[in-house]
């Protein structure tokens, strides 16, 4: 007896997903059919209508539902300081923090050989110009802590000489709460590295 | 700035699924932002179709998109012996094993006094009228080692015990690979009871 062809293809689906293997893929596609019908319907239309609805912001490069996103959108927000970050999402991590006040920049990705993204694959041209035309005096990198994030952040900052615009990026170091003697030797080192007066 | 109505509900479905909590559920809808359309579109209809097409098999409960169950349906199937489980995915457990060329039962559950389950709430009038009409010798129960599984074991094979059919359980041990000094006490206990001559 094999299994259900309903039921592969969403093992299939659901094996797509980031950090879910077949195992896991399988529990939750057998999940599904204990479901409510309308939940499973629901669960079906909020896919479909994620892809329709939104898009990026023609502007900053986050998701939006709207022609421009909210933040762009915004009058109050300072326009003079950009945080600059790789993928949309990390927009809402800042968001979350509540003490931003500036605008944002999406890259869309970062430099990779591996995986064949170039430099005009990412949004740096958007960005020059937010920079001529808005005034911007702060650019705030905040590619992620990785190799690649780290290749695209010098290469940016090297960019972004020319232009009359200070240029920094989040620090690195010891995440609150953390334990020395759990700190990886690269984070530690950072740190060490960073230390400032008190 | 709050996450976009489209994605908030796309994070609630996949919440819904076991194991998956807010964070999980949050990666995998943005995930979904970066897959291809055609991708979406097979996932949600994955989904649509998985309950449309897949229903309980009249005789044995597990799950078919047949009239009847393939396993039911086959003939060559040794028609008096059953292995009698609490879920229909436990079937396939078995099945993937290749060495069982009996029949299934799926009583649908588990006696549980705090999920509010009781003796009508599983498939076992159903069984009892296989056993009768079949001429079933042999009852395999297969419910999980937990303490639900174990009272709906020990319940079954007291209804059956007025039957002419031989009732018996999977035995409980070490599982194989495993090493002694890892084994729950539980578990190493039942080992012990069930101890085998050599």
């Amino acid at each position: 007896m094999k299994e259900l062809k309903s039921i592969t293809k969403l093992i299939e689906s659901f094996s797509r997903l980031p950090g879910v293997g077949h195992r896991s893929a399988e529990k939750m596609a057998y999940s599904v059919l204990e479901m409510l019908d309308e939940d499973v319907e629901m669960f079906s239309s909020a896919l479909r209508e994620l892809k329709a609805n939104i898009h990026h912001c023609p502007i900053c490069g986050t998701y939006t539902e709207d022609e421009v996103c909210e933040i762009c959108a915004d009058d109050s927000r300072d326009k003079t300081k950009i945080i600059v970050v790789s993928y949309p999402k990390d927009v809402y991590s800042f968001e979350k923090l509540g003490v931003y006040d500036g605008r944002y920049h999406v890259l869309g990705g970062v430099l990779s050989a591996v995986n064949g993204v170039g430099i005009n694959d990412l949004n740096i041209e958007g960005l020059e110009k937010r920079i001529k035309e808005d005034g911007v005096q702060e650019i705030i990198i905040a590619t992620n802590p990785t190799t690649e994030g780290e290749t695209t952040a010098l290469f940016l900052a090297k960019i972004l000489e020319k232009q009359n615009v200070s240029v920094t990026r989040l620090a690195y170091g010891l995440p609150m709460g953390a334990h020395l003697e759990y700190a990886d030797s690269l984070t530690l080192s950072k740190a060490l590295e960073g230390r400032k007066k008190i």
